[in-house]
């Protein structure tokens, strides 16, 4: 049987490699059976006669992934960033999360949230939800529904959790359910600790073994501010670092993410890298909180595998082209106060999208033999330029300028996913 | 003959003083012959009869004034951002605006950026524009037309300004040209000398004779990096600070705008409040260029009149609801660095919007006897809350997550200029 072509032209940009950019103009990309064949100048023979979904003079570049964000905080968007963390947690995040006890709501929250997610050309994520089992499959089940791929944890929390706190027999026996409801095509399930203050040695103990039985990943947030790290350390007295309270239940590990790591130090990060935890940078959160600036050079350089997170809600914006410039300017931030060298362009793009392929066992860029996670971006709504630009510097501005608006295609997992298809479909 | 009233009717939201909230759940905002009468929760008797614009639920707040962006700059817009200051004014900044002498491209570029500006709730500005008279008179022409109102400069610039640069004659002559030029009612012309390391003594004396003649206001730049203090320091011995280097030409006056304001010490400062010069406060342009944070909180307890601006395209964003949570933002970065207080949002809105209002000779907030200057939110594309919201809630969160679509109506100088009137104007 002949194999299911399907070819997009157009300017193809994407980054092969952390800090390396690369760009074709008017460039074929072929997929057989939604698998990536390679990238040409000019249309192979072979696939003459195949149709062609022609994209112009626009830009073909990769989708977003989002490796950091609390789903359930999605209604409390731009919300209490007057507060400090604690206020701010009491005053708004727990109460909200409990909200998700309420399935028709999570329902219509999760609905919107995964359009919204798909609309800014985000295609893959790895999540956090609430408390609650049956939410988060329905969280599970919406990103399934839009095209949103990646993974999805039920958070636990047995212990200094305020209203949304569980029992940690509850935790446990949730978990468990939960687990069992996870028959999700692209979304999977991830292990989810909040973090150390919030859960119990027994229920730590719990997760690392259901991670090692089941082999599951593993996601939760480390060193994001400075009260937080003494506070890990009081409760934790035979632990010298603040990683080595996951270390010890088994959850520090290969593939493990960990959000913030604002004030790792060298010796977290070599531990970090030595173990093949990656960490997740959320620059726009990290500021909104009064957290600091991550080290996210010195991460890079000591070996660990960084990738961007919104961090919804304490980040305030969803769109991950937001959250790629906020990295590059919390990087220059950094770079004021260190000396450290600032994020470029294609590298805190290559955080934000191809770091998060990687995790999902691909390649950086449009590689052979992967599926297509891609958008499509206009650049109708930009200002006339002065002269005609390099396609280097088109992509440049198409990450500070775009916004919902000018992606005009989504592609997640070689289907074709966002909701203006029909709209534009006839018009190319 | 009786009075032209307007009424608008929706959820009042404005701020009278800095750090001041006021909310009015469906209230009443009366116009008579295009001048604020009130606010009132009741519609009082005597208009009882009149047509009322009728907002419903959406928030009515003030409109944003943008204090400081560089018009001919609008085209490089999230360009060279990974470049050094220098190498982005050569690579860039100074070859964009040499091309606005040509006026069919300077009335595209301003026509957009006017119409813009609108759409994104900017109804007051302050601007440079290039050296050339005659695209200066187009912006205007354009700023008018749109129904954008404040100040634009032809730039005087004779010296260190690489391929823009003027002549001293040349710049002196267009400078008298173009304010012959300057018949509009909206948009006024402001004495620009770039900033010091690009006028001669010459030109300096000579636009401060204009400004005490003319009684024109001037705008410039002021500490906005490190190596640029040094550089007037080293241009002007006789000066023992930058500030005295605008004073002793006769620039440095009450209602002087300096963007950027960086590095203004304590004397520096003071030297502002005691003139009655203004801090213009360009968060995303300082961190952008790894100028720094400017003390934002120190120049406000000192007295100093602040308020916001885009600085596009130092600043890769024109619109101001963006550069009011970056200005937040940045103020968080300083805190953590010196301790000084953040701005709260709504002390960031009143120099996002209100400041710009006194700049401009009028009060705070929605103020009788003024013309109203107003936008129109609809909160609609923001996700669904836990639970009913404040006004104060509803404000903060339209202030981080607004944007074009959500701004439904714009009202400037009392007259409705956004695009949507036809759009919008039969269903309320």
């Amino acid at each position: 049987m002949a194999a299911d072509v399907k070819i997009l032209r157009g300017n193809i940009i994407h980054t092969p490699a952390l800090g390396e950019l690369e760009t074709l103009a008017g460039g074929y990309l072929v997929l057989e059976d939604g698998v990536i064949q390679g990238i040409f100048p000019v249309l192979p023979e072979r696939y003459a006669a195949c149709p062609v979904e022609n994209w112009g003079d626009r830009l073909i570049m990769p989708a977003f992934a989002d490796m950091h964000l609390h789903a359930p905080q999605y209604p409390m968007l731009g919300m209490g960033m007057d507060l400090p963390l604690l206020e701010w947690l009491n005053a708004y995040t727990f109460q909200t999360e409990e909200r998700f006890a309420d399935l028709d709501y999570a329902r219509r929250v999760y609905r919107r949230l995964a359009e919204e997610l798909i609309a800014n050309g985000t295609t893959r994520v790895v999540m956090f939800s609430s408390r609650h089992a049956d939410a988060t499959l329905v969280l599970m089940e919406e990103l399934e529904r839009a095209g949103v791929c990646g993974c999805v944890g039920k958070v636990n929390m047995d212990r200094n959790s305020g209203v949304a706190q569980e029992t940690t027999e509850a935790s446990m026996a949730e978990t468990l359910r939960w687990l069992d409801g996870c028959r999700f095509d692209h979304v999977k399930p991830i292990l989810t600790p909040r973090f150390t203050p919030s859960c119990s040695d027994e229920l730590m103990a719990f997760l690392g073994r259901l991670a090692r039985e089941r082999d599951l990943p593993v996601q939760s947030h480390l060193s994001e501010n400075l009260d937080e790290v003494a506070w890990v350390r009081r409760l934790h007295p035979d632990c010298g670092r603040y990683w080595e309270t996951y270390e010890k239940f088994g959850l520090w590990k290969e593939g493990t993410l960990m959000a913030h790591c604002v004030h790792s130090d060298e010796a977290e990060r070599g531990a970090m890298a030595g173990h093949g935890v990656w960490a997740v940078h959320c620059a726009a959160s990290n500021v909104n909180l009064c957290s600091g600036t991550a080290p996210v050079r010195r991460l890079l350089e000591d070996g660990v595998r960084v990738a961007l997170g919104s961090d919804v809600a304490g980040g305030d914006q969803l769109a991950m082209y937001q959250v790629v410039t906020a990295s590059i300017r919390a990087s220059k931030i950094r770079s004021i106060e260190t000396g450290d060298r600032p994020l470029t362009v294609p590298e805190a793009f290559y955080l934000g999208a191809a770091a998060g392929q990687r995790y999902f066992g691909g390649g950086a860029g449009f590689v052979p033999g992967e599926k297509l996670h891609a958008i499509v971006v206009d650049e109708g709504a930009f200002p006339e330029p002065v002269r005609a630009l390099t396609l280097a510097e088109r992509f440049e501005r198409a990450v500070y300028l775009m916004d919902k608006s000018s992606i005009l295609a989504v592609y997640s997992d070689s289907r074709r996913v966002d909701r203006k298809e029909r709209a534009h479909g006839g018009e190319i």
